[in-house]
C-alpha cells in the first residue's frame, strides 16, 4: 500500500459535526490499492467497552487519490471521542493511521480526538435555503432603466458599448419592474452588485455605505425592491465592499484634508505623508489609487462596517451579502462578521469572493459559501478551452467537492461568468452547444448555480468592461429559445430533490463525453453531456443504449428502478 | 515519484506570514524519491514579469513522508500572489502541484493563491517572551503553606497521602515565599492551577471567578504574588476554567432554585426539568454532576467570562491564561477570547488544554500554545514505556513539529507530567536515568518546557490524586542533586540562543540512542542521549569519537566550528 499517501487532518472539514448528533469523517489514500478503509472510534475514557467500527466508502476520485467518507450517528451530542483508521490493502496488508501517521500495528495511543459537538448559537452550516438556491446576478447600471428621473446626466444610449467609465442609466426600479421576468425564469435569489453611492459605474469605490447611489434610486427603492422580490419568493443579497473605500468616503476625505491630524489615519494603511490621491501614499486595492485599502483590523473600522451590515438587514430585510475580495480582509474581522450577522439572523447567507479554493473562508467560522471560481475554471477548461478531457474534468470536479463539507458544497456560488470575467458564451468561442452543455452541468451540479444577467438571452461580452453590456428588453426576452432552455433546466432542477441534495458520482468519462449521477433516498438522476463532434452511444440501466448526438445531452431520473422523467436537447 | 503523497493545503499553517514581509511555505511528499522541490510564485496579474523560484529544503522527516519548507521575503507586504510547486524525482521525472493536485505539465491555471498579509492588530503569532520560556506548574493546595490562618479547618498534615477530597493547606502566600527558590531554579513563568473560590481541593468547580479561594488567601495575596514574581522577572499565568462551573456558581444556583423561571437556563445545557444536581439533568464535564457545562455559545455567558479574563489582567497584571479543556468550548467564543485579550495586551499568552494535536486551536486565531500532550506521549513511549525505538521517536518528534508554524512550536507548553498525569518518574518506573534523559530532551527541544512542581526534587506520584503530593520543604530542596541537575540544564539553555530559536534536526537514531541538533545563525548545539544498557560510541565533528555511558548524555555547542561548551552527566 502507498502509506505516504494516507491523510487525515484530525480537524474541520475532515471531521465535522453537521449537527450535534452526527460526525462526518473523511480519509484520503492513493487510488487503486485499498481494499477496505475502516473508521474505529470509542469514548476516550472507556475504549474497550465502547469501541465501534464503521466501514468507509469511496466518495471522491481525484485522480491519484481517493477520498473515503463515513457518517456516524450518536444518541447524545457527539463528545469525548478518540478514533483512528484501519486500512487493508488489496495485497492483504493492514496498517493503521492515527495522529502520528501510519503505524505498523493497532495503536494504543496517538489517537485523533473529537472533543465536543457544542450547541452552536452561531450555526456554522450554511442556511438550508441557500443550499441549492438559484442565483441571478445583476450589475445594476446595465440591467434595466426604470424610473428615468434617476438617470445620470451624461448617460449614453441604452445598449451602447460599455467603457470603464460610461453610464447607461440602469437602476433599482428597473430591477423591480423585472421581478416577474425573473420569477418566470425560476430565479430564487438576486445578487446585486454594489448599489451604494459611488462615483463609478461599478460602485466598488464607495462614497457612502448608508445611501443608495442617486443614479440607482433612493433607499426606499431598495426597500421596495426587496419587499416585492420577497412577495415573489425571491431573496435579495447585496455586495459588501469592505476591503477598500472610494477616496470620497468621509474618513479618507478627512485624511486628505487634515493629514497627520486626521483621526482616521488608523483607518487606512498610510505609507507616507503628505497623503495625496496617489497609490504610493497608502496601500490600495491592486494598486488603484481610487480604492484605498481599509485597515480592517482596526476595531473602529470593524464596528463601523458591522453596523452597515446590520443596518441594511434591519432597514430593508436583505437576505445576506456577497463580500468583495474577502480574502484580502483581516481574518479577525471576517470572524466577527459571521458572529454578528448570524446572531442577528441565522438565515442570512454570507458569500465570500475569492478566486482561490477558499478552504480557510469555508472553515465554518467565516463564510457560508464562496464565488466558486475553481468550479468555473474546470468548466472553462473542459467546455470552453477543451484543454482537459472528461476524465480529468471529473477529477477536477471531485477535487473541488472533496475540499468542503457536503452542506458547503451545496451552498457554493457556482457561476460560469460574472461581472469580472468574460461571458461564458465568449469563453466558448460562441459555440452555442458547448455553452448549453456547460449550463446543463452547472444546473445539475451540487451547489447554487448563478446566472449572470443576460446569459439566459445569449448576451455576449469579452472581459470587463465588455461583459457589462446592457440587458435587452425590446424583443421580449422571456420568449427567446435560450430563455426557455434555462427555464426547462430550472424546472427540472426544482422538481427533483436529488439535484439539490443528492450525492455526486462520475459515471462516464470518455474523451469529450461526461456523465454523472446525483442520488438521494428517493431518486437517482443521471446526466450525460456530449461535447464531442460525433454521436455517441451510452449504456444506461439494464444495458439500455442511448444515442446522444453531438452537442446534446440526456438526463434521466429513476425512482425504484423506474424511469420517471427523461429530458434531452 | 509517489504522486499521491504530494500535499499542500493552500492555507495556514502550510502557508503563513510570520510578519507582513515574509511568507513561509511547506509541502509534503513521500520519503526517498524526490530530487528537488521548488516553489514557483508570481503576482497574480503579472505572471510573466514577476515569476520567481525558491528551492525548498527538507525540514522534517516523518517516516514515510518528508516536509519541505521555504521562506520568501518581500519588499512590500506580501500580496496578490499565485504559486505552485515543481517537483523533480530521483528518476528525472518532473511534475507540478497546484490547487488541482498533481499535474503533468507546467500549469496555466489552478494556482494556489495568497491574497494579502494584512497589518494584524490582533497579532497571530505567540508573544516573543513565550517562545521558549521555562514554565513551572503549581497545584496551589500542595505547594507550600504560607500564612497559616487561611488553612481549611479539616486540613490533614502536610505530606499526607493525597485523596480526591483532602486538604493540606497550601496557599498563595506559600508560593510567594518560594519565589527566590523558583528564581534560583531558573523558572521564567509560573502556571498556577485554579485559584478561585471552589469547594474542592483542585478548584476546577468554580463558585466565584472574582474571588481567590479563601483557603488560598484573598485577592490581595494574588496581586502581591504576581507583583513580587514580576520583580524577580518571573511571569504568572492563571487557569481559566470556562467549560463548566461548580454547582454553587451563582447562575447554576439560581437555576436549581428557580428552575424554569431562572433567567440562567440558557447559560447551561439543560436536558430535563426539574433540574437536580444529577448528571442526566444537564450536560456536564465528563459526566460529573458537580461540573455542569456552560453554554459557551451564549453571548451573555461569553461576555461574563470575557470580563473575568480582563478583570484579572487589569487588577493583578497576570501574564496570560491556561484555558481548561478549551477544545470542548464553543469555537466562536475561543475566537473572541483571543480578540479581546490581545487587544487588551498583545503580550498575554493563551495556552489551551487539549490532549490532541491541537491543529485547530493553533490556527492563529485561537490559542498561542497548547499543553503539548503529543510531545509528552512521544517522550513516554521512548523513555518510559520504551515501546518505540529512536528512529520512530525522531519521526514522532518531527511529526509533532511539522504540524505547526515554527513560532508556535517554540511556544508549546512541553510538559512531561501535569496535575492530570502520573509523575514522569513513575512513568519511567522510577528509572532515574531514563527520567533525567527525558528532562534533557525536554529542556533542549523547541518549545517551552514546563516543570511540574516537585519534579526537580524527585517527588513521585501515580495518577491523580497521587500526583498531587505535597512539595517537600524540610530538607532544603535547592540543595538536592536533582535540583542542581535541572538548574544546570536551564542555565545552559539560557546561555545558548539556539536552544530557544534554532532549527531542529535528528542527527542520530539508533536503538535507544538518540541525538538531535539545534542550530541558529550563531551556533549549533548537538544533544545525544543514551538510554540503552551499554556504553555507546558516537561520532561528532571531524570524525571525533565520544563515549557515552549508559543512562548518560552529551551536549556540545559549537560556534564557527569551534567547541565553546560541552556538558555531560
Amino acid at each position: 500500500m502507498n502509506l505516504a499517501a494516507f491523510y487525515h487532518s484530525g480537524m474541520y472539514p475532515e471531521i465535522y459535526a453537521p449537527d450535534r448528533f452526527h460526525l462526518r469523517f473523511s480519509f484520503r489514500a492513493a487510488s487503486g490499492d485499498i481494499e477496505t478503509c475502516t473508521l474505529v472510534y470509542f469514548h476516550k475514557n472507556h475504549r474497550e467497552e465502547t469501541t465501534k467500527e464503521e466501514r468507509m466508502s469511496e466518495q471522491y476520485h481525484l485522480g491519484t487519490s481517493v477520498v473515503y467518507t463515513a457518517v456516524v450517528s450518536f444518541q447524545k451530542p457527539a463528545r469525548y471521542l478518540q478514533y483512528y483508521f484501519r486500512v487493508t490493502g488489496k495485497n492483504g496488508d493492514t496498517r493503521w493511521y492515527n495522529a502520528w501517521g501510519t503505524v505498523e500495528k493497532c495503536p494504543d495511543s496517538g489517537f485523533f480526538e473529537y472533543a465536543y459537538a457544542n450547541k452552536c448559537t452561531v450555526e456554522y452550516m450554511p442556511p438550508k435555503w441557500s443550499q441549492g438556491t438559484i442565483y441571478y446576478q445583476i450589475f445594476p447600471e446595465r440591467f434595466r432603466k426604470g424610473n428615468p428621473s434617476y438617470a445620470p446626466e451624461d448617460c449614453v444610449a441604452w445598449g451602447s458599448k460599455p467603457t470603464a467609465s460610461n453610464f447607461m442609466g440602469g437602476n433599482l426600479d428597473g430591477i423591480r419592474k423585472s421581478l416577474s421576468y425573473l420569477a418566470e425564469l425560476g430565479v430564487e435569489c438576486i445578487y446585486l452588485n454594489p448599489v451604494f453611492t459611488s462615483p463609478s459605474n461599478h460602485k466598488y469605490d464607495t462614497t457612502d455605505y448608508y445611501k443608495v447611489d442617486p443614479h440607482f434610486g433612493i433607499n426606499e427603492d431598495l426597500r421596495v425592491l426587496v419587499k416585492e422580490a420577497h412577495e415573489k419568493n425571491i431573496r435579495v443579497i447585496l455586495d459588501a465592499v469592505f476591503n477598500h473605500t472610494g477616496t470620497d468616503f468621509f474618513a479618507f476625505a478627512d485624511l486628505l484634508k487634515k493629514q497627520e491630524k486626521s483621526e482616521y489615519q488608523s483607518w487606512y494603511h498610510i505609507t507616507r505623508f503628505p497623503v495625496r490621491e496617489e497609490a504610493d501614499c497608502y496601500e490600495c486595492f491592486f494598486g488603484f489609487a481610487g480604492m484605498p485599502k481599509l485597515n480592517t483590523g482596526n476595531e473602529k473600522v470593524q464596528e463601523y462596517l458591522l453596523n452597515v451590515l446590520e443596518y441594511w438587514v434591519r432597514e430593508v430585510q436583505v437576505d445576506g451579502y456577497r463580500f468583495d475580495v474577502i480574502d484580502e480582509i483581516d481574518e479577525n474581522f471576517v470572524l466577527k462578521i459571521r458572529d454578528r450577522l448570524k446572531r442577528l439572523n441565522p438565515e442570512l447567507v454570507l458569500i465570500g469572493e475569492t478566486w482561490a479554493e477558499g478552504k480557510r473562508l469555508l472553515n465554518g467560522c467565516e463564510m457560508d459559501s464562496i464565488m466558486n471560481y475553481s468550479f468555473r475554471q474546470a468548466m472553462l477548461d473542459f467546455f470552453a478551452e477543451r484543454s482537459i478531457n472528461a476524465e480529468t474534468f471529473g477529477h477536477r470536479l471531485e477535487t473541488a467537492l472533496s475540499r468542503h463539507p457536503d452542506e458547503t458544497n451545496m451552498a457554493m456560488f457556482n457561476a460560469l461568468d460574472t461581472h469580472d470575467t468574460k461571458r461564458f458564451i465568449n469563453s466558448c468561442s460562441h459555440r452555442l452547444d458547448s455553452f448549453k452543455l456547460g449550463v446543463v452541468v452547472q444546473m445539475m451540479f451540487p451547489g447554487s448555480p448563478s446566472i449572470y444577467y443576460g446569459d439566459e438571452v445569449e448576451i455576449d461580452g469579452e472581459n470587463d468592461p465588455d461583459c457589462r453590456k446592457c440587458m435587452t428588453w425590446q424583443e421580449n426576452p422571456g420568449e427567446k429559445e435560450s430563455f426557455r432552455f434555462y427555464q426547462r433546466l430550472i424546472q427540472f432542477r426544482k422538481k427533483h430533490s436529488a439535484i439539490r441534495n443528492g450525492s455526486f458520482t462520475t459515471v462516464l468519462a470518455d474523451g469529450r463525453v461526461y456523465g454523472f449521477a446525483r442520488e438521494n433516498e428517493t431518486e437517482i438522476i443521471e446526466i450525460f453531456v456530449n461535447d464531442s463532434d460525433d454521436t455517441v452511444e451510452i449504456t444506461v440501466e439494464n444495458a439500455r443504449s442511448i444515442l446522444i448526438s453531438k452537442g446534446n445531452f440526456y438526463i434521466v431520473c429513476r425512482k425504484n428502478g423506474e424511469i420517471i422523467e427523461e429530458i434531452c436537447s
